[in-house]
């Protein structure tokens, strides 16, 4: 029954590789914490580089610097 | 002052299911708990079906195969 | 498969009005955007007065002076 | 080390203004808290009208009827 | 750069199996996705059975009349 | 009408600097993007150190050796 939220930054995630995260992720939880897979849920949020800020700016900004 | 936070699939929900389901949640608050429905605060996040898994597998997955 | 946050400010709601919060929101979005009521989670979250800011300050602070 | 989500309603908030909100809550963060700039996050949601219901009603809506 | 957040029910998780999640999640998202442990944030919230309710009901519901 | 949302590790922070952050967090929301200070919501949840991982390890585990 658990429920995960994962916050990714919005840079082309294939279908593909969405559908191994939440494989893994359902799987880690069954395997360390017992969690019955058939109920867990787990949401990808994909969001804008420019609405993304860490070490006070955005990553738009730290990608185009270089960082 | 409650804050509700609906995450449901993206799925072509209409503006006036939308306001349906604001009302209805805003009334139950204030019925249930006595809240204010003027500041309560409800909002509805729409997740593409390949980003929400459930069973270990997208909602897009679950679909193509009639789960 | 809806999953639905609900924050409110802790203070003493008992089990039984959760149980009616959680029995009515599962209703509510089964009558208004047909969801499947076995596969919808509601999640409570209760928060302390002293971390629920409003209109600038805490709602500890706005009951202390009568807002 | 903070993580901070901020939900705001989608009306054409420019990439100029982010950035001004993620330098601001991160400073502000470590002035008050004195926690390490470097590794907080900042998310911004932008939200559509129709899914931001207040008072019952959705933004959207209010903002139709002048309120 | 991710954010995960995993909401768990309140039922005794040790530190270890906690330890555990955090680094089998974050070493998911670097193999998967490619992204960097290093900046990879994870938080698990536990929510008490009486806040969690699936199904219409509470888990502490369920929980007594042995679903 | 923004909602806020900031996550800290729970180690003591007191109700003076809790007022300090929702304040300051108000204020900006307002001189930067205009939004109305009364209908600010800001809340602020305390994670144990146990329950907040990065780089792959708890805070704990990481304040233990040092890092």
């Amino acid at each position: 029954m658990p429920f995960v939220n994962i916050k990714i930054t919005n840079e082309g995630v294939t279908s593909e590789k969405k559908a191994e995260v939440i494989a893994g992720v359902t799987r880690l939880l069954q395997q360390v914490l017992g969690k019955n897979p058939a109920t867990t849920v787990v949401i990808i949020e994909e969001v804008p580089t420019d609405n993304w800020g860490i070490g006070g700016e955005s990553v738009t900004a730290r990608r185009k610097r270089g960082a």
